[in-house]
């Protein structure tokens, strides 16, 4: 358990791995499956190192995060996207372009809420479980491709749209689709009352 | 000190989240930057748990073995490709068709050595090294790439090909290539005496 203690305090660091993300790294495209192996043993050694499955969802969206806030600039520099004039058309991007470009398909939006700030993007298929027949034996609420919430919070922070981002359903669960819910912090009437100060 | 040596003793597990690759599995064409930063994140975490470059190495080499002995099936599957019928055509494939189709490059083949045996893949690029300007502090002797490694001594050994496979030269360690040795090890003349038996 002292490990598991020591390795808390190391969760939110973060990584010299990844320095900023450079726009010449060419976007090559390449078969996902390698992709999902890797994520496979990304988990698997998580799950070994924190016994806690809320720790390993922390952990993959921290990660995720660090990854969403480098990957944004190539994503906008190779997609070729300007501004986005709403959270709608913004959601409507993350499913029709960054999804197909970085996992190869294109969830359903969904939304938004009664405030216009709550959306969620629904997945028929999840590529990244294509491998994978359930959760770990012990992992119940293990959010095994928790690293795309941190992926997506980590991107849209760089564009200056906080939001929080999580899992609602989940085909490993049980669930018929995966959908992740997408929350922007500030809300729509925020943004339109602070326009006409 | 002792968490080190606890770990090591789970290096070799079999992980629980890689069953059977299944070619029902699509192949989904991807672009490869998530991929590159996600390996990233993957290293990362392993050089918190593992203070020895030796034991990093060893377990990227491990996991890229599991998922290579998976991944085989699904690259013959989707590849269409047969029987090879010497060590050479073998590392062609390897690197016109596996290379091109899980990293979008295609490295250049050097070989075979005096036995016939030993081959070397060129990358000229690493897009698996894309966003990475330096091997980490304190980390010299990391071998960055080693899943790679695993991934096609993994694979090469459930055709029945078992061979060593080790970076000879890395991109990251200041050579001017990186260049992954491939060893089979049976040599050609072993084969042919065992031929005329």
């Amino acid at each position: 358990m002292s490990r598991s203690s020591n390795r808390k305090q190391e969760i939110y660091k973060i990584d010299w791995h990844l320095p900023a993300a450079s726009s010449t790294a060419a976007a090559r495209h390449i078969s996902s499956d390698l992709f999902v192996l890797t994520y496979g043993v990304l988990v698997a050694q998580l799950c070994q190192d924190y016994p806690s499955d809320e720790d390993v969802n922390k952990c993959l969206d921290s990660m995720g995060y660090n990854i969403g806030i480098r990957l944004v600039e190539d994503f906008l520099a190779n997609s070729g996207i300007k501004k986005c004039r709403s959270y709608s058309e913004t959601v409507d991007i993350i499913a029709k372009v960054a999804f197909k470009m970085y996992l190869g398909i294109t969830p359903t939006t969904v939304g938004a809420n009664d405030g216009g700030n709550g959306f969620s993007l629904v997945l028929d298929k999840n590529p990244l479980v294509d491998f994978v027949d359930e959760l770990p034996a012990g992992r119940p609420t293990l959010s095994y491709c928790n690293l795309l919430a941190g992926v997506i919070r980590g991107a849209l922070e760089m564009i200056h749209l906080p939001a929080d981002v999580t899992f609602i359903q989940d085909i490993l669960k049980g669930d018929d689709v995966t959908e992740i819910g997408i929350t922007f912090q500030r809300r729509v009437d925020d943004k339109k009352s602070k326009k006409n100060k």
